[in-house]
């Protein structure tokens, strides 16, 4: 144990390097640094188990900064404890291109990064996940392979955003023991004191979702240290209430709003050095204080090495470990899908895609122990539990299934956190309506890259009479903008195992699965080895009797449309080709040659969507032609809608047919068509 | 007050009425109005205070179904207390196209729908803002003018969602006592019992936040009463934590998640008119009973006619109340912003348009009394505070600014219900990037058609060193896909008065600001009595020397840009125009002619905008080019960003001149240009 003096000195290490990080930079935010230096000197050099030279330790604690505002705390920590990619230089070039001292965390920038935090409540919600996963782990496991902790540190923020409810709710009711979250309760935000607009007990009320809760002085490390062990001890997650001084040592400013969000400035950051007695120029750590940090940096190495043993010594529970730890799929998973596939070729079931998905993961889910499923208290309408996947409790770690409770935000974020840690492939469901209410996870997961896996089910007016709160028109859209992220909109069970397939084999970017609750036939009748809906979109029927006059384009429950008004066409002589889109992100990551065959030439191009047409003018073009709907939809089941709102065969081929007997209308013309729907009924 | 028999017998018309529609539609929710009966039984014909003939009478009771799947119970309150538009014909078509009785509660559709509700959680959110707008129209009107209660049933749900924890917390923060929530505890939700998914202490819970709360017996009438007293003398909000029991009469589903979301089934339904003893059949509601209700509707009517009196004697305060309550502005108003716009074509600043936001809205506030501001924990980022909005606290109703804390989805369905209330004309400002926190909200607010205003700044990579986890980029597509939402984005002082200006005329769809957090310069130098923003897009720059061969189209920072190229482009001796877009939407309901001058002829289309293509292609053409972004940003200094990702007024002109030259690229060739950035630097 060091001593106080050694303790403050180590602090202040952060503490310096945080300000003139943050000075040089002219940006940043030296408030939490300063005041949670204490809380993570202790945590790192005295509790954390990590390894700086292996910074993916499968069974290291995980540390996650959910302030990440605070960013220079851990990229302090980081080069103190000695990641070897976090050098003096990368702190030194803090919030600069390239950096890998971005303005708030980025996973995957540098190690001991555990996630991308900035965006509020995130982190503490990622670090559920992550502490849920290390108990589905350690029971699959073993405590000999998986036995660690998660730490957070929260700020005011964190606690006030919606999302925290949820996480702390589902924490507290799995009884998710090994999570400790330090709360900085420095009673500051940016307009001010917190009583401006907050009054929570915060104690209190994790308390009633069943946490272990206690106050410290954040600044006392022998508190800190007494805390961190009493809430190893627990039988509960514990929050830890750390009463902090925002911007610590900082002789004006400490305690202020000022010491938040910018720079501390020349005058104050001299006055500062002066007040707690550090002679050192900025970026440079006095010699004795470096190595004891790079000391505690080294602690974790020996138990690293000892897990490395214990593996070696796990017999035949070693490859299924090692295979799941690197993220790799099951060699039989492929297999298992191609049978699947040709099974559905012969049976050509006529089932609502969000059956088809629960059909899809009775399949991965045997072929897969790895995955973990759940929904957000829409399990029977989700379609996403198989026999495989027994209810997750708080005595049941080992099973696969999770009632996330109505909680569509911090499941999400649950699952980036789940995913984060490894080991598991972790999906939710929910109505795809309520995307909406989970957007910021979501976001998340395709800025990190990571495998997250969303089932998303309800996804138009073809759910009928729950209406217009719950009908999505413009939500695929909406997740289709956010880059790095697959939107799959299966047509059939085929179509739906192949999207299945290419979202687990996307290990960079997560998937979100668009699925009807209407029962939709089956399109897709024959067995063809290749996944198609992996190219994004594909011709799915030809033009018959010479080249083709149109191309419909249309994805799920709109192919069969598309289908009824080809024959249509086909019938009055007009040749004309089908192409489903599963996936416009796939699509764009074909070649030209590919991109530019399934575009094809048909001088008429019609797309059938039953959603806003945003988006789809990179198919048909400014002036093609869209069926589908301009507004919101109506209470009224689901035939009625699609009659009330123009979305049939018989419009599509109406407008095609038109088009092909007198050319293709231009500029804002091609606009006054009549429209495909009317506005919605008002009564 | 009536006797017990009496009391059941007029609750079970409730429930009657629930399960018989419900089975006649074959798709609803009967578990709620059957479990909650009791509870609206009492609370309509005993405490309530409304007047069926006169359901927008300013100084009513509201009632709000956050719970919205239970929309029978709401629809058969209404239908038995008189409310003309809710005919037992209405009842009848629930669920059916057109009808009134929409699957979830429609604000619009009849008198007595105060909100649109369903997505879980909104209701109890908009539910805070209407008790807090009646506690700042009482402050500044008094106690003869406004004096009403806030009622909300709330369902395990509501209380999941993370939204409800902001909502509470800051109800209890700014001591609204006349809101009184109660939760149908009834242990059910869709996945099983709640015990599946939670174990919150919820009265232990919302009294950390600052609230009363107790049990109750939500079966017992005179415990309802007795609740609903204490409630009303409370000098805290209050959480009525009413046990029931849902499907409430039905014999075997009662008590079960088969009562939830499903019809009862005839033989239930029969079982269950055994068990209630009704004889009635189908919608008829015996006539004692009806009387009984009707009797208890028509309660109101005194009161509402005193209240007349009183607004008749209530002197110089008259006629700005009746103003205020009819939601028009100000005579004077346009005036003043064309005072302002006089001033500004004068000073032409260089600002942020979060800066020209704020000092639009000092014009703004001073004309309307009736806005009350407000940001999510980042005023001196957002700009949202101006002279005449002081702090609204709990001592403090009647001041017009309110600290919503770091709660950006309360906010926004806060935001909803201040202007569902009426009397008040609501903004909040948040970062851009974080609508994803608020979307549900933002939805709602576009699917009812109200004067929600929202603030959002910090509006692409224009804001540097935060990172991509703050920079919007697909945020501009995602909220331009909401249909009947004005998305404006400015770009320089002159527009964003005339985009403030249009927002505070929009009655019949929110509006939301998109502002910069760096300086532009003026590019609107002249006066112009005319609102060109109110078009959507207009000619900022004509092309000199010729007809235009280049269009350039831009929004918000990116006009600057525009301008320069075209700059670049007269130069070459190549006529260019510039097309500034500061709201697509509104340029969509302009005539087609109009469209088509704008759009023009000119043979190259170029759009730039620091965000996604998506939406664009609208104004270029899929053959048009683009520069922007494709993917997320980085965290650097602004200045290098847009340097880095090419959105540069040389790069904009480069591709035109490109273009004019060699032909516009036809098919997928046109998007092999290279790319105008290249990826994100990933360290």
């Amino acid at each position: 144990m060091a001593s106080r003096d050694q303790h403050d000195r180590m602090a202040n290490a952060i503490r310096f390097l945080s300000m003139d990080a943050i000075e040089k930079a002219n940006s940043g935010h030296p408030g939490l640094p300063m005041g949670c230096a204490d809380i993570a000197t202790v945590l790192f050099t005295r509790y954390l188990k990590f390894d700086p030279k292996a910074p993916n330790w499968p069974d290291r604690d995980r540390f996650v900064l959910s302030a990440g505002h605070g960013s220079m705390l851990l990229y302090s920590c980081l080069y103190l404890t000695g990641y070897e990619d976090m050098t003096i230089g990368e702190i030194e070039r803090f919030r600069q291109l390239g950096s890998k001292t971005a303005g708030h965390p980025e996973y995957g920038f540098a190690g001991g990064i555990e996630t991308t935090t900035g965006p509020l409540g995130q982190g503490i919600a990622n670090a559920v996940g992550m502490a849920l996963a290390e108990r589905v782990m350690n029971a699959q496991f073993g405590d000999d392979l998986v036995d660690h902790h998660t730490y957070v540190i929260a700020g005011d923020g964190c606690l006030m955003e919606g999302i925290s409810q949820e996480a702390i709710a589902l924490a507290g009711h799995l009884k998710l023991n090994k999570l400790i979250v330090f709360w900085d309760d420095n009673n500051i935000s940016i307009d001010g004191p917190v009583s401006l607009s907050d009054s929570t007990d915060q104690v209190a009320r994790v308390k009633a979702s069943g946490w272990n809760a206690f106050h410290i002085d954040g600044h006392d490390p022998e508190a800190i240290a007494a805390a961190i062990e009493t809430a190893q001890k627990s039988d509960k997650p514990t929050l830890i209430a750390a009463k902090t001084t925002i911007g610590f040592g900082a002789p004006t400013k400490a305690g202020t709003k000022a010491a938040h969000g910018s720079p501390l400035g020349k005058d104050e950051i001299a006055a500062t050095r002066k007040a707690l007695n550090w002679d050192a120029p900025p970026f440079v750590v006095p010699d004795d204080i470096l190595s004891a940090w790079r000391e505690a940096g080294a602690r974790g190495a020996a138990p690293r090495g000892d897990w490395d043993k214990r593996v070696a010594a796990s017999g035949d529970r070693r490859p299924e470990f090692e295979r799941r730890a690197s993220g790799k799929l099951h060699d039989g998973f492929d297999a298992a899908i191609a049978a699947y596939k040709q099974k559905l070729a012969a049976d050509k079931p006529k089932v609502a895609t969000r059956k088809s998905s629960e059909m899809a993961l009775e399949v991965i889910n045997g072929a897969l122990a790895e995955t973990i499923g759940g929904s957000a208290d829409l399990t029977p309408s989700n379609n996403t539990k198989t026999s495989q996947t027994k209810e997750l409790s708080a005595g049941n770690y080992g099973n696969r299934y999770v009632h996330y409770g109505i909680r569509e935000h911090a499941m999400a974020a649950a699952i980036n956190g789940i995913a984060l840690h490894g080991g598991l492939i972790p999906y939710g469901g929910t109505f795809f309506c309520f995307t909406d209410y989970a957007r910021p996870a979501l976001r998340l997961a395709s800025l990190m890259g990571i495998r997250s896996l969303f089932v998303m089910t309800h996804d138009s007016i073809g759910l009928g009479e729950d209406g217009p709160t719950h009908q999505p028109v413009e939500h695929l859209a909406a997740m289709r903008a956010i880059p790095n992220h697959l939107v799959f909109r299966p047509a059939d069970a085929m179509e739906t195992a192949e999207c299945w397939q290419a979202a687990l084999h996307s290990t960079k970017a997560p998937s979100t699965l668009v699925l009807t609750r209407q029962d939709l036939r089956a399109v897709r009748t024959d067995y063809v080895a290749e996944n198609l809906s992996a190219k994004g979109a594909y011709e799915l029927a030809a033009a018959e009797g010479g080249d083709a006059k149109v191309t419909i384009f249309a994805s799920g429950s709109e192919v069969e449309i598309a289908l009824d008004a080809r024959d249509l066409l086909q019938k009055d002589g007009t040749p004309t080709r089908v192409v489903s889109v599963p996936c416009f992100e796939l699509f764009e990551e074909q070649d030209a040659a590919y991109r530019e065959a399934v575009l094809g030439t048909a001088p008429v191009r019609i797309a059938v969507e039953a959603a806003l047409r945003f988006g789809w003018d990179r198919f048909v073009g400014s002036d093609g032609a869209f069926v589908g709907m301009t507004g919101f939809g109506a209470s009224a089941p689901a035939k009625d809608l699609y009659r009330y709102f123009g979305i049939t065969a018989e419009a599509v081929a109406t407008i095609a047919a038109e088009r092909v007997k007198n050319g293709v209308p231009k500029g804002e013309a091609a606009r006054a068509i009549p429209a495909s729907e009317p506005a919605r009924p008002h009564p």
